[in-house]
């Protein structure tokens, strides 16, 4: 728990230092002694584990198992495919030596020079090379197919500029690998992850998100096509929240994955891989907290409510505990996370500033007076409106709340989208958008040269083509060229 | 799943054959292409899955959290406790670089020289040191305390001669690392999970333990006790379940993590550790399968219960689906997991043979003849007795069969572990009973010598000083020193 309540750096002063600040003091994650690693904390653990059971549940019920394959990948398979190893080879962790010894010349404990491994071993960034190597064994024949399969794991990727949940060397996450029979099945299954991810993003996270499909200087390294889901921070930047790859066969024919197909032809597997990882907590952070600290969905909220007893002598406090037992009762039976804050060593000031750092959803407040009256004040973390209501049926009203303030935040997000959202046709009209934080909607010439030009000049990337695009043909806003539509420009984390 | 259905190797002609063969034709796991590494197949993970759900469950209730830390660990940690630096030097994978680049001579992919790491970085063996090393920040005060964190997480320890779940280089697990204000209390918690593991072991693994402390030699390095769960398999060897180590201050001091106690005074943090890891899924799949393939706990198994019909024509599937349909929706209601195999492409008997190797408890069978009866036939997987039931309230049939096949799987598994135990007085009696498969209780002078030359003549260890012991004095069975109590002899995986 935190121990100093001291003020949050505002949103307004330095939205990058106010980050910061929340997760460290909202007790979520810090930085370790690693460069680059972060270690995350309970509260923070809590919340990645709220995410992890529900997209669990989302893949079982589309029919994936997991299963888990080795950390390591021997330095080879990453060459196999050409885009792949020329996208993750610049930051990757390499183990060379599998032994340490004590330094006969006293210098404490050294790497064995002796304990050379015949081949470097690479920390997975991502499992695409190693799974289909294993796959190779396990596809033989279109009855084998398809397979779909996800894996709960860490990644290493050796980055130089790090920043907690958003950019991490060491992060968690989930990969899924499917391979089928036909293109048609791959394609088919790499949207319906972008719209499972979609789904939990906005019915869980509260993230209104647009989807879309990247543009190939952007594509996952080794894709065919890259599906994702863009969402907004309060500062305007978009940050991806979720990417699901066709990777056509290229997998396939690199490791050598083939099958005999329904006519007795042989074929290489088609492949899709889709991912989401502790960035997602990143996203939450910065997409719906205020200065006061967190605001959590209360889908997600690892506490859900908190109650606290306002008494002046134990007497008081016994009849305030005897009034709520049934209630935390019945919240038990609902699956209500609650806590029931009765500590006399904090005043309840004190208490009310943690809880609405740490984001709890509903704080519950019960005094001598609403003893008298059969009442309790209910106060929303999101609105941070309070209310009266009677104590009868209050787990009623709890879950109600519930609901209001899983809408409300979800909206309050996208009516904060909406607003920074524009369309522009001039190269002079774009830069100031871009500048002024708005998700841009701008014609492009379908150029790798326009894109990077763009991304030199203003810092803005090409975030999608939009799935929902009216597909109305225009003129680049750069070079006047043909475009065939808009696509979406924003700065980005 | 397994395309043929080879037969396996018959324990009694070659357990080690037998075990390796069972994992990979029942799609438990597999070797990977890298040395020592298993993929964790679908199945296996499944049954990792439903021990993680348990246990993760049994440490909340008990008031622990989990958190996540880095994967990485600095060499010079690892230094800083003398014994533990000793016990995992020797089995360490190192990171050195931390990029990749083309080799400039046409080579492929080099590692970067210019990309080594000032200080090399350890995957972790265990998490220790990197956790003491981040407690020193979150513990100032016995306010503190206690600090009661776990954490789920894949570690690496190189081993030379690798064996599917029971000893590969990377493995799960999970590893609680808790901080206490007083030496008793820190006991206390050792001693606690220790018994949560035992608990966890016999009623939800059907495991039959052995409570003890190791010897010295035997210890963690690092603890001071070393508490751990011993179990024995069917030929007779022990496999050691689960540990749990009470630290003392070695952490607190090699880290300086200390703390201002209720008079006012600094002490160091005493601290435990404990953890099980996937060799789990090895003892359950050693202790309780057959030559017919594995046996299952019906609290562990992935699939509970299969159905299978049996039928001539696509009228009489119809209808015997048509009649189970009311039994699956109670069972789902139930959470009792279920397969309708109505595959067409596979006779009944192949399908027998199949959910026999994957030790899917119950086989509910339906023919015609059951149908114009109102029966089912029920086939238990742990004794393989078929009996034929009402289909009426089936599913109460299958619960209370359940509990009976949980019971009887460790009585099973007690019964024979019984049979194998001995206390034998000479040494000449000792040699033989270890050589025949059996626990020996005998006595030891307590010299770290005595235990090393009973190790090198017998290949048998102290497995623990039981908790249970009579503490009846005696003379050490090799020697003809005092002893001051009997202690647990077996070979051990």
């Amino acid at each position: 728990m935190t121990k100093e309540l001291k003020e949050l750096t505002s949103r307004e002063t330095n939205y990058a230092q106010w980050y910061q600040d929340l997760v460290i003091k909202a007790g979520l994650a810090e930085n370790s002694a690693v460069r680059g690693c972060m270690v995350i904390k309970p509260y923070g653990y809590a919340i990645w584990e709220k995410m992890q059971r529900k997209l669990d549940k989302m893949f079982k019920d589309t029919g994936h198992e997991n299963a888990y394959f080795p950390l390591l990948i021997p330095k080879s398979f990453l060459s196999k495919e050409a885009q792949h190893v020329e996208g993750f080879a610049k930051e990757c962790a390499v183990v060379t030596h599998y032994r340490l010894k004590n330094d006969p010349y006293g210098g404490g404990v050294v790497v064995d020079p002796e304990a050379r491994l015949e081949e470097e071993l690479i920390i997975r960034p991502t499992s695409e090379t190693i799974i289909w190597n294993t796959y190779r064994d396990w596809i033989q024949s279109y009855r084998d197919l398809p397979v779909l399969v996800n894996q709960w794991a860490n990644v290493m990727r050796w980055e130089m500029r790090t920043r907690l949940f958003l950019r991490t060397a060491e992060f968690l996450w989930q990969e899924g690998h499917t391979a089928h029979a036909t293109c048609e099945e791959a394609q088919e299954e790499a949207l319906k992850m972008q719209e499972l991810y979609a789904d939990f993003a906005q019915n869980f996270l509260c993230l209104p998100i647009i989807k879309g499909v990247k543009t190939e200087s952007e594509r996952f390294a080794g894709a065919v096509e890259t599906y994702t889901i863009e969402t907004m921070m309060q500062d305007g930047k978009a940050l991806q929240a979720g990417t699901s790859h066709f990777l056509g066969q290229n997998f396939g024919k690199a490791f050598d994955v083939s099958f005999i197909d329904k006519n007795g032809n042989r074929e290489y597997a088609w492949a899709t891989s889709w991912g989401v990882s502790t960035r997602l907590i990143g996203a939450l952070v910065m997409a719906h907290s205020d200065d006061n600290g967190l605001v959590l969905p209360p889908k997600l909220a690892p506490i859900q409510t908190v109650f606290i007893p306002i008494y002046k002598n134990n007497e008081e406090l016994l009849a305030i505990t005897q009034k709520l037992s049934p209630v935390f009762d019945r919240l038990r039976y609902l699956n209500i996370s609650f806590k029931y804050d009765d500590s006399d060593n904090k005043k309840p000031g004190w208490k009310f500033s943690e809880y609405e750092l740490k984001g709890i959803p509903l704080r519950v407040v019960v005094g001598p007076r609403d003893l008298e009256n059969g009442t309790v004040e209910i106060t929303r973390r999101d609105t941070l409106e309070k209310q009266v209501y009677p104590l009868a049926a209050v787990e009623t009203r709890i879950r109600i709340l519930f609901e209001e303030m899983q809408k409300n935040i979800y909206e309050k997000a996208l009516a904060r989208r909406n607003s920074r959202l524009t369309h522009v046709d001039s190269y002079e009209e774009f830069k100031k958008a871009i500048e002024e934080g708005f998700f841009v909607y701008a014609h492009w010439d379908g150029t790798r040269e326009t894109e990077a030009r763009i991304k030199a000049e203003t810092k803005a990337t090409i975030r999608c083509i939009p799935a929902d695009s009216d597909r109305i043909p225009g003129k680049c806003v750069l070079t006047g060229d043909p475009s065939v539509c808009r696509v979406l420009f924003a700065r980005s984390y």
